[in-house]
């Protein structure tokens, strides 16, 4: 079967002057990579009537599908109706029901409709008028020569309940797709071609419809096998079959299958074993408990940190010993184990877990460096203790020891249980 | 003069399935624009030869500058290098300053480098290397037909380095593009409409060439006035001139001249009147410290937090009294207010600054919903409380309070100084 192309163009001054990022297009790429439709080319061009034809013109040669957002409002500056209209030699003509709905949108307001937003009504004749429930700007579904052409508004939550509800059911119904199924495997602690490396020969034996992409991030690399056939529980099937293969060849190094953060996947061992956790940080500032934080539901077993940035506090409020800090420094491995196992003490929790380094830019030394970091984490009697050489942005800095320190409490988790 | 017209490839699947937004290109066309240069097309293609060798000749026949990220990972989904070297009609050779780098990273984290990796240092013999500080992946500057052609990393941050230490400068050397200034007056606490009431008539005196523009985020409303002209100097004091005005109009809302975050504003706010500070934090969960803590010397103020998530947290680390919380609950002005307060005692400080609320998307209730949150910030015997109504989504509440919570300290101190 042959392969549904679309294609999306963003029209807009704003996007190309980096004043709004488009998530709209990734949204669309996502909900049409579901059905199956590959978006091979996403362009986002000015509010010019010259540039918006020759673009379309180029899309149609490549695409089945052109979805276009934005340029639907009532302003001068808004042509992508004018150029539409012209493209397909239509005229525009009053859509009765869409003048309803804007009518309707002003009566709510209590203001009476402007001018300018009644003619957001007048339509291209040859075009499928698609229905906008919650804006003054309808969407518009054009058919030439096969191709699909449909045109949104670039309000994000106009154009996603367009697209839910009417467009992508339509586009479904319109082409006949084949199945397309996505895993992501999430790993962490490997780098990127240590861990080509190692699957190497695993992926070299992939079915030709199942192919493999590397997504490195900060928090690591994630892997994402694509797989295309007629049958969805067959194809279902072999990809978990490679999953499953795939976690035998790195398992340490896998967090999660499915788009789950680390901080989540490590949030759910918490709760699966009705664990608590609190952490004393130094370099981090924070940043650690934000990201545990950050997940819904964090309550069931987050219950504090001490931040601790000037040793008075490491010595006041985590009791770390005054010798400590003088013998080996606050950046040091005896100082974070004091950390980690006095935050447990502290606030009674099963897990505590600990940084202090020197983020930077200032507060290097030769034998301790900016980017010199200490994390630690105790659990059950046991504390395990990391030393980072990393970076010299202070932001940076903070965000890997974060990410290590998520990673070394997960290690502490799983060992655990082996034992 | 003639308007240099830059265009941006962005190159990978992930981008076209929606499984990453791009974030790289808004913030590209945000620097090109600085510099006067109009970036007319975004366009993000799949790792395929054909597809980005046609955008390449596309674009070339539009702009002057093209600049390309992604696809110059160590794998073999990978392509962007080999396409441009086979498109420049050249040939791949060792780069020995780039593999000294690369190994250094290596080095660095104590791993033997790959031959992957060993591989990013050879590049296109007729490029110019762009060196990449803190990545494996070396940048590549071609010249062609007057035209430049840059390719770059897709990882943000190695591209933002890139592109500010060492690509702009070099495009504003090539191109020699005219005098363009910008001043950014930051503002918060002010809705943009309201604002824009309040500047009307300054905005409508502007000269011609200087020209305003409103860049509204969760923590308030920037300005950029951007001018262009002959002479930096006279254009210098122009916008100078106008800034003075505006301070004039608006001086409670103006926190910052420039690009400076609002916490930075605050650190040299205390910095300046040698002030300390610490926070209590329960729903935002360590993101007003890290906040605080992310900027370089924070040290120098920020003392530490207590991160109270739980009930019994604030009452034995906050000496929350248990009556308080049972009479008003841990969201109520009354508890966040002993928190500020005794945050201040426990650490010693001049400034205390709490936050207790709901960020959802459990735990509301009819008369508290979620999105209802309190702060405080204690200062010189003195606490002020605030209360807000947000938003559905536990992120946006988080940073949103933190950003109240900003301004609260902001405006505490301030009024203490007209007093």
């Amino acid at each position: 079967m042959k392969t549904v192309l679309a294609e999306i163009i963003t029209i807009g001054d704003e996007l190309l002057y980096g004043q709004v990022v488009d998530t709209n297009s990734a949204w669309m790429g996502a909900e049409l990579t579901k059905l199956g439709i590959r978006v091979q080319q996403i362009t986002s061009v000015s509010d010019n009537e010259a540039h918006i034809i020759s673009t379309l013109n180029d899309a149609r040669t490549r695409a089945d599908i052109i979805l276009i957002t934005g340029g639907l409002g009532p302003t001068k500056d808004d042509l992508t109706k004018t150029v539409l209209t012209s493209y397909f030699h239509t005229s525009l003509k009053l859509h009765e029901p869409s003048l309803a709905d804007i009518s309707a949108i002003f009566r709510k307001r209590n203001i009476d409709i402007t001018e300018l937003n009644r003619q957001q009504a007048f339509l291209p004749e040859s075009c499928t008028p698609i229905r906008n429930a919650i804006g003054t700007a309808p969407g518009m579904w054009f058919e030439e020569d096969g191709k699909v052409f449909v045109s949104m508004p670039g309000v994000p939550f106009e154009m996603k309940l367009m697209m839910t509800e009417l467009i992508l059911p339509k586009l479904k119904a319109y082409f006949k797709t084949p199945e397309i199924i996505h895993k992501v495997i999430q790993t962490t602690g490997i780098a990127e071609s240590i861990l080509a490396e190692r699957i190497e020969d695993w992926e070299t034996n992939l079915p030709p419809h199942i192919k493999l992409a590397y997504l490195p991030s900060l928090s690591g690399v994630r892997l994402r096998l694509t797989g295309q056939g007629d049958e969805a529980t067959i194809l279902e099937q072999e990809l978990d079959n490679e999953v499953k293969k795939l976690q035998h060849i790195i398992p340490g190094y896998i967090f999660a299958i499915g788009e789950i953060p680390l901080e989540e996947a490590i949030g759910i061992l918490l709760k699966d074993r009705n664990l608590t956790i609190a952490t004393a940080e130094s370099c981090t500032g924070g940043y650690l408990a934000h990201k545990l934080t950050s997940i819904a539901g964090s309550s069931a077993y987050f219950q504090g940190s001490i931040i601790a940035y000037h040793n008075e506090v490491k010595i006041r409020e985590l009791n770390v010993k005054k010798e400590t800090l003088l013998q080996h420094g606050a950046v040091s491995e005896a100082t974070v184990r004091e950390m980690a196992e006095n935050v447990c003490l502290k606030f009674n929790t099963d897990v505590g877990v600990a940084t202090s380094g020197i983020a930077g830019p200032g507060g290097g030394t030769p034998e301790k460096p900016v980017g010199t970091i200490w994390v630690a984490c105790a659990f059950k009697g046991k504390t395990v203790a990391k030393l980072i050489h990393y970076n010299k942005d202070r932001k940076l800095n903070i965000e890997y020891t974060a990410m290590v320190a998520l990673n070394l409490i997960r290690q502490t988790l799983l060992a655990s249980v082996e034992e």
